[in-house]
């Protein structure tokens, strides 16, 4: 038996992209009514059914859920991880890891070997350049779901966290206690969440009447942070605000390195909760975003899709972003006084 | 097509165990001449073919890698994976990652997950109980690797760290500089790396002249660390020696909750690396285990399986036990010299 036709052998045929050739068969009047039509025509000749891969699947469970994360040494991605296969195999589901190094390539080869294992379902952090497989997978049906990062695809689910209220109480707590200018360590431009925490920063320190402070755009990496902190430390920051928490342990190596008693010479405020942070003997301040709680409702979301296809698919109020709020956990590492300076220099 | 004969059909037929259906076929002078007769018989009869279900997976290779290990959250396996996923994808293998929390049950069902998948190899942190089904995989000619831990299988190649000389210098580094009694954090005696980290910390201790130290046996969890560190402390020991990364953690945070500064009041020394340990006010000394390179070498030899299976099974000296050494790096929480005290009490 040969192979059914995809989405790409129409996008192919039609020397068109696969989400231009997506969007045409939905109907969606961002394309060209005459492209529409033209693409249509073409599916119909080359037999395209747009659910046939997603019917085969579930007439053949695997009972396996596929889970793809940019990285496994960041404790927050580790957790998310954890937390999914646990859920997952309370309710019957084996779950598949792989790991994408923050690499698009490394990601769309991921989501490939997961549909070639025949998962029932994915939950994928996304990185972007990936967008026409993604879209591909979710046209087809098959069942998948974004966690932590958005990714611009009609009717995809993503589950992500929103910055703004543990942004907001960060710089508002910083600035009460005197703790400016603040040196912000950004993650990516090319994520969502580092393009949103640096918006929200922003949106905070306006409605602090803080302009203009100092913004390093890194990776998400415990070097990047290292590299970042020491820039800013540099320009005469009092606080260090990080954007996850890998950089937020680079921001505290640049301080143990420089000899800068974190809680007493600078404030630090970190990203995600991590063991240690705790135990430091001025324990990190964090933003802290609900990982479990994301993880278990990017779960439930897959899980719909898997067991009632086609109630998901004219359910609205299951459609687009699922936002859950951070919020600020204070502690000795920002929570003191910067005292009183004399002519701007201490 | 009806599926193929499994050494498990064989077994059930036999009414023995898969291990002894296994080793009755290898010849094992261990099972009775006549067991082995009778069985060989029942294979015949039921056509079993020990190689099939691997030449079938060899003919449609997936490049797929599958690692199964006990935890995420533990950096020490988080480092592992990624160090697999990393060396795997330069050589061109995709690595899907199952996290079996612990639970041979777990590990059970993801072995059973992976092999289904069609994995090329597997590369398994292995939990006891679970040694039928690994040796039936084994046997059958799955290619798998054990690291991290041993499994008392025949012909099992299992990639470990040896803990002598790092437990050995740990121990007298303690001696050295009066910090004694030594309670020892011994990880879960259901692992390999449980026993032999044991019964290295007393060898080295016999040989430092170090008779009867205190031990707490637990489990390589955070809490457990915890709850042992503060029962040695109640102990009145001089020095706490973690038998794992996890524990380690659990007991800086016992230390911190009893207000015992480490590096002064108390000797601590952990197991595996971790970014924060070398942050801390008083750095950890630790016990270091060179966890990618045995990564790399578990990838080497499942894909000289995959590659060679031939060569490999008469090559006696990629065969059984491969051990790399651990060592220690000694820093604050540790080199010290413990207060002279006057009449045991301080």
């Amino acid at each position: 038996m040969s192979r059914s036709t995809t989405l790409k052998d129409v996008a192919e045929a039609a020397g068109v992209s696969i989400s231009t050739t997506s969007r045409a068969l939905a109907d969606n009047p961002a394309i060209s009514e005459e492209t529409r039509r033209r693409i249509k025509k073409l599916a119909k000749q080359l037999n395209y059914r747009p659910n046939a891969q997603a019917r085969a699947l579930r007439k053949s469970k695997t009972n396996t859920i596929g889970v793809a994360v940019p990285s496994l040494i960041n404790p927050y991605y580790a957790e998310m991880a954890t937390s999914i296969q646990q859920e997952a195999a309370a309710r019957g589901f084996a779950t598949i890891i792989a790991n994408t190094n923050e690499n698009p390539d490394e990601l769309r080869r991921s989501l490939q070997v997961l549909h070639n294992q025949r998962v029932d379902g994915m939950i994928i952090v996304p990185n972007e350049g990936t967008e026409d497989l993604v879209e591909e997978l979710h046209t087809s049906g098959v069942p998948v779901v974004a966690v932590d990062r958005e990714l611009a695809i009609d009717g995809l689910i993503c589950v992500v966290s929103d910055p703004s209220r543990g942004m907001n109480a960060a710089v508002k707590h910083l600035a009460e206690h005197g703790h400016t200018p603040i040196g912000y360590l950004s993650g990516p431009m090319s994520t969502s969440t580092g393009r949103k925490r640096l918006e929200a920063f922003h949106e905070a320190c306006a409605e602090a009447g803080l302009p203009e402070q100092p913004v390093y755009v890194g990776g998400y990496r415990q070097s990047e942070g290292r590299m970042g902190a020491t820039e800013l430390l540099g320009q005469g920051v009092k606080a260090l605000l990080a954007g996850d928490s890998m950089m937020t342990i680079g921001a505290i190596e640049a301080c143990e390195a420089r000899g800068i008693e974190i809680g007493v010479d600078i404030a630090v405020i970190g990203f995600d909760n991590y063991p240690l942070f705790e135990l430091l003997p001025k324990p990190i301040t964090i933003i802290d975003q609900d990982v479990a709680a994301m993880a278990i409702r990017a779960l439930d979301l897959v899980r719909q899709q898997i067991e009632e296809p086609n109630r998901q698919r004219l359910d609205s109020t299951v459609k687009g972003k699922i936002s859950t709020p951070t919020q600020l956990i204070v502690r000795a590492s920002s929570d003191f006084d910067a005292p009183a300076t004399a002519g701007g220099a201490r």
